[in-house]
């Protein structure tokens, strides 16, 4: 299928890439000149705007959105609405908010475009593994769509299938190849959103794990209750055998093995909306998502040398005992 | 009554001056002379040893620790179980956790000295409104003790009573002035430890209240949802008619008045034994304590630029999607 | 000042008492007739409508809206955008969202309507202790209400002033009186809001340190490690003279001298929207606000017999460990 | 290598299992009959008391203690003490606390016994897909032993090799075969506690998002808002080339596929030692672990219908605002 591919930054430019590979022929256009030269000269037919991209892709096009949400996604989208014509397909393949999706949605339903939002999960490694694809929209256009979301995916490969599955109704056959269609506008940003929540959570588990046995040297404690331990070798043995082994883990262990002090990194973890939007429905929801909510503002806080929240402290202590904190 | 005061800090020092203004004579001791040579001026009977303690107190000898928990406490009270002797009292009014007043207890009911713990709070504050005491050990020595407690406790006081109280069986009229026998050896650190885990939660919410507050200036806010908020005014009017007026309310309150920026505050927060006790508490009860433990390692946090789980995050990230962390 | 007091509940009710026993005139509507007809008996002056309330009131009408938050309050205002004339004030004495505060703010401002947002605290305590007031709008509306404000405060009583206020310029004086001007619209409820928020994170922190002592007792500690703890008693001794005595430990001392065990109360926690508001304006902020989250997650949990979360757990151990977990 | 198998439950029968397949020939004893008498059945050689264990290893004699942790490990520890002679070697397998092993270890010292700690991880699936473990121990010993810990662990399998490992000193071959000497005694059990608080963070992580997104259709949102995923397939995508693929998550899956309301899990889910030694090794060090104490105390939480704390919660508001909750 011919597609546009709108944004070539590090996840836009290889979607474009994995679609070549499987036969389809992306147009490709970035506001950056040299992103689109660059993409040009391994075979890409090039357009230079959004208005390009509808002329050579003629009726029934498919816009792939795929930028940093917030106002360059927005804008681009609002543009697309005035050149797309009633047939064609806008798709919002970055981490959009899934609310937007629902009021996108309905503003070019108005006009005879469809919408679709797909929660793409896969990073810098999509292009050698694939991606998971979590999508929302309507039926027609997500199934219309297949044969572009078949080549992103992963596909079945050597993943074992799970035991029990497919033997009921109502199972998504896709799932196995590692996209689905979970629902109406937005749900597939929405599944996203919480993808991304559970994993600040995985991730905060680990780091914590990790900090509690690189500290077990720490001079605080009783001599025989100190131990050095290789960081290196517990990620390592971990990935193999024992119940918390995981991609992330893999990750992790890859790090340690370059460096055990993971010296070059500073420690102030940035987070995009998903943690946060996850917390959010969270709590719509009444639900208590206690974990995901501390790994979230761990980042917050790691990000900050102190918080006011500790001079409050720090006053208050001084104000009934007379502590004064000493820099340590 | 004649009491031998050990250890003449901040709050020991003090203890002794209010015991002496209710007319009871305490020798006062401090392995610092200097402490020992101030009260003296004031007219306290001083004693350059623990056996010169006893040795001025004669039989029925109460001897008040107060020094810092751990090592110091339990030197003194190795030391005072081989100097007391039967029908002597030992009370431990400083932070000593629960599990060692039982432990101490049995080994001086051995030699027929009772133990007393006592937890006490007040801080800088208690010579003038007096010592709140949450008090361990066997009846008769904590009844025959009571007017020091009577002392040092605030009294009744302005303070309203409590609609419903003494209507039934079974309470401590004690309480009322400021001072209960909570259970036998421990159960006066006890109840005293958990008082401190509460305290950090009653901190910790109102930090964060304050820095929510503080942050509704932030520029990341879109321009007609912030506001630039006086919190010396708001600490005032919270003093007055709201549902979270309180003793730290009031500390803070006159924290902000001198300086609303805190800025002589680094925001390093100590922690001493209690809150910790209270969460292996917690643990040991099964009872989910979600604020205190949260306010403990908010504590832990400030005092550290950046955690190893920090850097892990850090480097997970590098390692699925390339982010490089940039320095705020 | 005359005044229509719209909403005669729980709040609504006393709030025209406590005027007209300062000598203002409050005309008084609520949908529901027998509440209106109850504060006619007493002597105040009823209107069938809202339009009634304005032609009773004349120019420069002031009406405080005290309804519950959302559709009722929403709806109403809506009307008075009608019925109000420039040179009106419209007052929102509930528990709205700031934002809407700002939105609504903007559009009565385009009719020559000033409007006010009101924080109230107080509860059905506030008749006779006074209201504590935060208040957001224009200046010259707020200061030409200040007779209405100065008539609902708890004024200056006896609460012991704070050190050192007043001595720098920029505060506001009210705050001793218990009130304030906080800002622009949206910020009366946005303080008020944060200070529900504290007031959630204040009652979990005693909450699980009674819980604590409570739980002290159980068959699974060492048996000299148990207490059976009197917690009436405790929660009295610490109104006395510790860190931690302020008006929300007066009531826990109340309920408990009433009922130690507490046992008319089911413990399923409602929560109104200020919780959350004060976590997502946190999430807005970057505050990592782990307390006041925690203690709002505890009110959702306390209210489902198990979490779909808690299944999923046990799913898992079952996967991995075989584990059937068994009925308590 | 020969070696007495103590305890026969899930774990130890099937490591005897995959020790004789192998061609190890581990002597078994159980204190239940029919255990041992099933494993006879399958060809091992069985034994009826820990004396005849010993009897039948002879000289250098390895006992594999694989029991509950506390008091049955403790005792049979004991026993071993005086049935053994220098030169055997005692492992306990089992989830002991490590500070029970470095006071066991050097018990054993005494009388030439080496004592060996060995965190297991695999559950009910390391027969076939093999052990993980982390061993805490002299080195000598453990060297010794590796035989018996060679043909227990995964070994290096199908899992691809970790980018850059072996490239420096210092790292050990034996991790990449899933086991590690992780340290003197108790760094075996400390690892494999510090590794199931892990694993207590990922499930809880993964448990709220499907509880979020399960709640998603909840009538309290917007009808536009609402989404009835399909769990079953979110899960299974998740599988395949996203971020937070994981063992865990194949467990969920399958159990999702199985029955995607996860009925017959009541959602009591128990916790062994290991969470709270998590947690207190964090508090010991100051590491703020809080993902791994929040997972903690939700399954705390999931145990009772209502906490003490949260009937206290009701008591404040019925106080404050004449609150009374309703049953929901």
């Amino acid at each position: 299928m011919r597609i546009g591919m709108i944004g070539l930054g590090r996840m836009g430019g290889n979607i474009a890439r994995r679609l070549q590979r499987s036969g389809h022929q992306p147009v490709v256009f970035d506001r950056n000149p040299e992103a689109v030269a660059e993409l040009e000269l391994e075979g890409f037919e090039p357009a230079d705007s959004l208005e390009e991209i509808k002329k050579k892709l003629g009726t029934e096009a498919v816009f792939w959105v795929m930028l940093p949400a917030g106002e360059p996604t927005e804008k681009t989208i609002q543009i697309l609405r005035t050149i797309a014509e009633p047939g064609d397909v806008v798709i919002d393949g970055g981490n959009s908010f899934y609310k937007d999706d629902i009021r996108r949605a309905k503003l070019l339903a108005d006009k005879g475009i469809h919408y679709i939002d797909v929660g793409t999960s896969g990073g810098v490694w999509g292009l050698e593994r694939g991606y998971c694809m979590m999508i929302g929209g309507p039926k027609e256009a997500v199934d219309h769509l297949d044969p572009i979301f078949d080549a992103l995916a992963p596909g079945i490969g050597t993943i074992p299938r799970t035991p029990n599955r497919m033997e009921h109704e109502g199972e998504d056959a896709r799932a196995e190849k590692g996209y689905i269609h979970a629902g109406p506008a937005g749900a597939g940003h929405f599944v996203k959103t919480v993808h991304n929540g559970i994993e600040y959570g995985l991730m905060q588990a680990y780091a914590e794990g990790f900090d509690i046995l690189k500290s077990k040297q720490s001079s605080k404690l009783p001599e025989d209750e100190r131990y050095v331990l290789n960081l290196t070798d517990i990620a390592e043995v971990w990935r193999r055998g024992s119940v918390i082994s995981s991609w992330l883990l893999d990750l992790t262990a890859a790090a340690l093995a370059k460096d055990q002090m993971l010296s070059q990194f500073s420690g102030r973890v940035a987070d995009s909306g998903e943690g946060r939007w996850t917390v959010e429905a969270a709590m719509e929801e009444a639900v208590p998502a206690v974990v995901l909510t501390a790994a979230l503002f761990a980042r917050y806080r790691s990000r900050v040398e102190h918080t006011f929240a500790d001079q409050v402290l720090s006053a208050m202590r001084f104000g009934f005992g007379g502590h004064v904190e000493i820099p340590q």
